[in-house]
């Protein structure tokens, strides 16, 4: 069920950063249904939230995912991955998992930074960053990430774009 | 769409811990339909990954949850918060995120550390931790979890027997 969308200045896919984490700075608001206002009291108080949307695109058909891609990090030197060891949004359920910074809540929006997807991405909860539970107690190991480029910016479009 | 099932050692809500980080050394599994077995490719390379579930059980009326509920680490001390400052599993969207430990992949079956929910409980999406994404780049404010204690292990069932 559709809670709200989120308002950003992307359109395109191609152009739109393809991680908060990687896009830090980037203010957006999530636009919530008035109908779930009351769901909201409590989130001002926190300075980080999960932002999870629901990425399918109209035309999409994920029923044809493939279970193996080449994620758009390793796009100058293509690995093919399982898709539940990458963040990509061509998943079997297109949910999408952002971690935004919450600037503030006024009614029914919600506004942030970290935005990572284009304008009128629907979103599917919300929940509270909580350190106690979303910290590895230990610097874990994040298998291919860890030997890859993260590019501050990083959009599909500027990574195919990278020399190899 | 379920692409998989949590087989773990609970079989009451009430008597499985409320978070992944509050029961962080206790095993279970995730047993993946084995026609994404492909998807899995890489995930024994992370250390942690985040298991979405769907938490609506049998029975369950979502249409009729609570936009201001008090969470089971405040039953003691009951202050309603919106659902979206909460973590708790009665939501619009029943979608449950938990951090886990991965210990291992083989075939279709992923064993790990840091069970919260019930043995049968539908997986919809398992996606890798990866730090430079998923953490905070400061000490955050959580809001009303700054202010409770957060035992170890702490169930639904031993919250409420808490004194106040």
């Amino acid at each position: 069920m559709i809670i709200g969308v989120v308002r950003s200045a992307h359109t395109e896919p191609a152009d739109t950063p393809v991680q908060s984490g990687l896009n830090p700075d980037e203010a957006a608001v999530i636009e919530m249904d008035e109908q779930y206002v009351d769901g909201l009291d409590g989130l001002a108080e926190v300075d980080f939230a999960w932002l999870l949307t629901w990425l399918e695109r109209p035309g999409d058909r994920h029923e044809t995912v493939a279970l193996r891609q080449v994620p758009y990090l390793l796009s100058t030197r293509p690995r093919k991955l399982g898709i539940f060891a990458t963040r990509g949004p061509r998943r079997v359920n297109p949910i999408g998992l952002s971690l935004i910074r919450v600037l503030g809540v006024v009614g029914s929006t919600v506004r942030f930074t970290g935005v990572d997807v284009v304008d009128g991405t629907p979103v599917i909860d919300v929940k509270p960053y909580v350190t106690a539970f979303d910290r590895p107690p230990i610097t874990p190991r994040c298998g291919w990430f860890d030997h890859v480029a993260l590019p501050m910016g990083a959009t599909p479009a500027s990574l195919e774009r990278r020399p190899s």
